[in-house]
């Protein structure tokens, strides 16, 4: 790629903050459309960004980002995100996955920047099914790609929707199982699960990085008016038995797991969605145990300070 | 059906209205849902409705609404329309199309109310394809087809969205084609076109009510999580010129029509959606003739008044 100016949204998410850093080291000219600006302060990762743009909420201050820094490409990571939604999450839901997605890809319409990379989720296809998902926040994902598609079919966009599973690595501040698993044995404290036996699909975050660099390689090549759909998977799934198990081993914990001591959620993923389309030259490379062994060193060296 | 009660959203919109008149002069107990009960007022047709409920915006004043009425079945009517949007029109098209439809939807299952006839648009299937919005509003109309799956997969609705055509009648406050050119006419203003070989699929809104009515009564016989889309077609195509035409001939005008002095829009339905399935035991039954004269005739007492 010649002109390698991004915009990334979701830059103070835990992907978000990987991939700015990431493309920063690898040439990129990286800034960040934020809603948050105190946020940032707290980032490590963001050194090497160029410009931090403030999102107000409004059209506006999304066109006036993309005057000043005329990305060849976005890269849209930002989300509202939740497990299972309470009525009061619906305005988050909404306002965080579909109007401003919306506006962004308006904006991005009107100043004629018509590449996207966009994040979703293997949530939407529980039980490996074409739609069906595991949750409201899965669903206004799919209804998000229902309005790219206008972009795409009208505009003239060039999209990859990039469907994630479970990420993971250090910096992680999302309370995700594999951060509750290290942080309990550290701290000594009863790991309590369902029975375990729900497979899933590890990717390290490095990898997912790689994934949206190659993403937007691949798009160069496409002709406009194309969506297309990735799974970013590891291809090799662990039960999450399996994964605790192996977190012990690494950690030299025997400790009692209390294993059913939990119900399965109402609508657990018990077996990763498979249907979906490899993301050409790219794969996942870090072995989970070694990134597990990574982890678990970074957190005891941050434990330690 | 035993208990014939519901709650119609979109009540001040032209269908919706007609609807509401027609269920309460067919034993249904109506209730409305409406953002501006100052539009109330000025109808006429709002007779024979039970009550008018507010919805300030908020998840809240539909659940009063719900638990007050207790309705069998919903009917989502209320939609707000840009036949080519503008970037200030977003956050209308997505609090209208998306958020207050799925407020609707979480405070129906928290209710325990699981039928809904919803609305859709023949407009989110240009050329014929499975999905190919014409315009942003038939995204929004798809996008939200994906939350209803939600509550269809996850909680066990059972919805049927109707896909309207051109609906026409007397009372229509859309400044839509038909009214248009009977009101140039009466006017003697001139009439401008496009070259007018766009084809139309006119459905009399006395036909689309009694489909809304056909849709209530089928749901009653399916099973949990079902989501059914059908086409409420009159499966009699004319010309946009033929139409005109024929208004021409039915109001004795030989006025000359400045056929080719518009370009067509960028994205003309030249051909109506073929796709649909038909709902079971409907069909429009007012011949386009007909329902054309009424409309003149009542036009000309209006205006004489």
């Amino acid at each position: 790629m010649k002109n390698k100016t991004t915009l990334i949204t979701g830059g103070t998410g835990f992907i978000g903050e990987n991939l700015a850093k990431y493309l920063s080291n690898n040439g990129w000219e990286v800034n960040l459309l934020c809603r948050d600006l105190q946020k940032i302060a707290e980032l490590s990762g963001l050194i090497g960004v160029k410009k931090i743009h403030k999102y107000d909420g409004s059209y506006d201050s999304i066109t006036k980002a993309l005057v000043d820094i005329k990305p060849t490409i976005v890269f849209h990571l930002a989300a509202y995100f939740s497990a299972e939604h309470q009525p009061e999450d619906l305005d988050n839901l909404y306002s965080g996955n579909l109007l401003f997605g919306s506006q962004l890809l308006e904006a991005m319409s009107n100043s004629n920047i018509k590449s996207l990379v966009n994040t979703g989720t293997s949530w939407e296809h529980y039980k490996d099914s074409d739609y069906n998902p595991v949750n409201l926040y899965a669903a206004t994902k799919q209804a998000f790609e229902k309005i790219i598609d206008y972009y795409v079919q009208v505009k003239g966009f060039k999209v990859y929707t990039l469907k994630l599973f479970d990420t993971y690595g250090y910096g992680d501040r999302r309370g995700k199982l594999v951060d509750y698993v290290i942080s309990s044995i550290q701290n000594h404290k009863p790991l309590i699960f369902s029975p375990g036996d729900q497979m899933l699909d590890f990717v390290h975050v490095k990898d997912v990085v790689r994934a949206y660099e190659r993403a937007a390689l691949l798009l160069t090549n496409e002709t406009p008016s194309t969506h297309r759909q990735f799974g970013i998977s590891s291809q090799k799934l662990v039960s999450l038995k399996e994964m605790v198990e192996l977190i012990q081993k690494l950690m030299s914990d025997t400790s009692t797991i209390g294993w059913g001591e939990r119900d399965y959620r109402a609508r657990e993923v018990m077996k990763p969605w498979t249907g979906f389309k490899k993301l050409d030259g790219w794969e996942s490379t870090v072995p989970l145990e070694v990134g597990l062994l990574e982890l678990i060193e970074l957190k005891r060296i941050q434990n330690a300070d």
